[in-house]
């Protein structure tokens, strides 16, 4: 079996175990906290960040976009051609891969990696390694960029029925587990944009999401609707 | 011929004309300013950033990455496998891959962002959009930085003969072609590592890098060795 070494509130970590549970695929977790920078961390993978998959052979595949590619060329020949997560078409490739981006990169920069960092990860961080009380700031501009985002995930939903296209695909899970995070901290702003909470909800009634579901921030609750699929 | 929406000094626009001059395309290029967020722009890349890639029948192609997939999915077949870019093997995928994130991002992050923000789009930028004179902390920090990636590159060129293996690939393309962006501004630390500096003269040397050489910030000269393949 597989290992993943993950934090259960990092978003990239959490596309990953979307994409394991899609697949059918046991994946064992072990759990890492990337900002004690740990010895042997840094040896599976010198940039210091979860996730990073681990093969039984021992192959190490680090990165969020690199371990998707990476699954895409190693475990989707079971899959027929509807339940692909990358399609095989080169244009709905392209368009799979620039949402899967979008998430990684802009809504991470601009909304998730804020609120993961000021409200969870600095809870735990020493103060040497830069944790303490949230920056206010940070927050409030997470909170102001997450509604164009609502925005433009409406408009997608309502063009094409999943993100990408007419199926499932991985720019739905990478937008789903990025919005997971912000939603356990009660920071997506669900009466933004109808479209857009119908088809989370979609996303989020999938086996795959459950073990997202039962993830918990010691100490801190989750908000009252995180993990009601009826929210 | 495809279409190239590029900034001459955007690091991940050098990296896809470095890639079309390896593998013998044309391309035809279009200055796009990023930060003047054109209308006609959006409508091509949401995200608002170059490179852009269009083909001749229509298909916009956003981002570095999402480009460099595309090409191995469609421009590859006529390579040997001697001088695939991104290799067949899946084990040489992941490296690879690992790498382009590596310079894409994280080098992005810590050196060749904040050098060609602060130095070169903020003398073109308006104040509204954020322009003025640089911020030399910013730049401080890439001058600190930067030391780390050229030993990392050293001991990668060293092991391995190019960073990613025994073949030039994506991965030394991506980092020269961030690197070069910092060589005009005349921050690379060459003295840190002579693997590096080796290793960058070979790749500086190639055919496909001239273009580069050739590229000038209207009002400010490049570093006096920037054009010099004995440097």
């Amino acid at each position: 079996m597989a290992t993943l070494h993950h934090y259960p509130f990092c978003p990239h970590s959490r596309f990953i175990r979307l994409i394991f549970g899609e697949i059918g695929a046991e994946l064992s977790l072990v759990e890492e906290k990337p900002w004690e920078r740990r010895t042997e961390f840094l040896v599976l993978n010198p940039a210091g960040l979860v996730p990073v998959l681990v093969e039984e052979q021992g192959l190490v595949v680090p990165g969020a976009s690199v371990i998707a590619e990476y699954l895409d060329e190693t475990r989707s020949g079971g899959l027929d051609a509807m339940r692909r997560l990358l399609p095989q078409t080169v244009a709905d490739r392209v368009e799979v891969r620039r949402l899967m981006e979008w998430f990684h990169q802009k809504f991470f920069e601009e909304v998730s990696g804020y609120l993961v960092t000021e409200k969870i990860y600095k809870r735990f961080m020493g103060a040497d390694a830069g944790g303490g009380p949230p920056d206010m700031s940070a927050i409030r501009a997470a909170r102001s960029n997450v509604r164009y985002h609502m925005k433009y995930i409406g408009f997608l939903a309502a063009k094409r029925n999943w993100l990408a296209g007419a199926q499932l695909s991985y720019a739905d899970l990478a937008a789903a587990a990025h919005l997971s995070c912000a939603d356990y901290l009660g920071d997506v702003p669900w009466d933004e944009d109808e479209t857009a909470k119908a088809w989370y909800a979609r996303v989020k009634s999938r086996p795959s999401f459950r073990t997202l579901l039962n993830d918990r921030v010691p100490g801190m609750a989750p908000a009252a609707h995180y993990a009601d699929l009826d929210f």
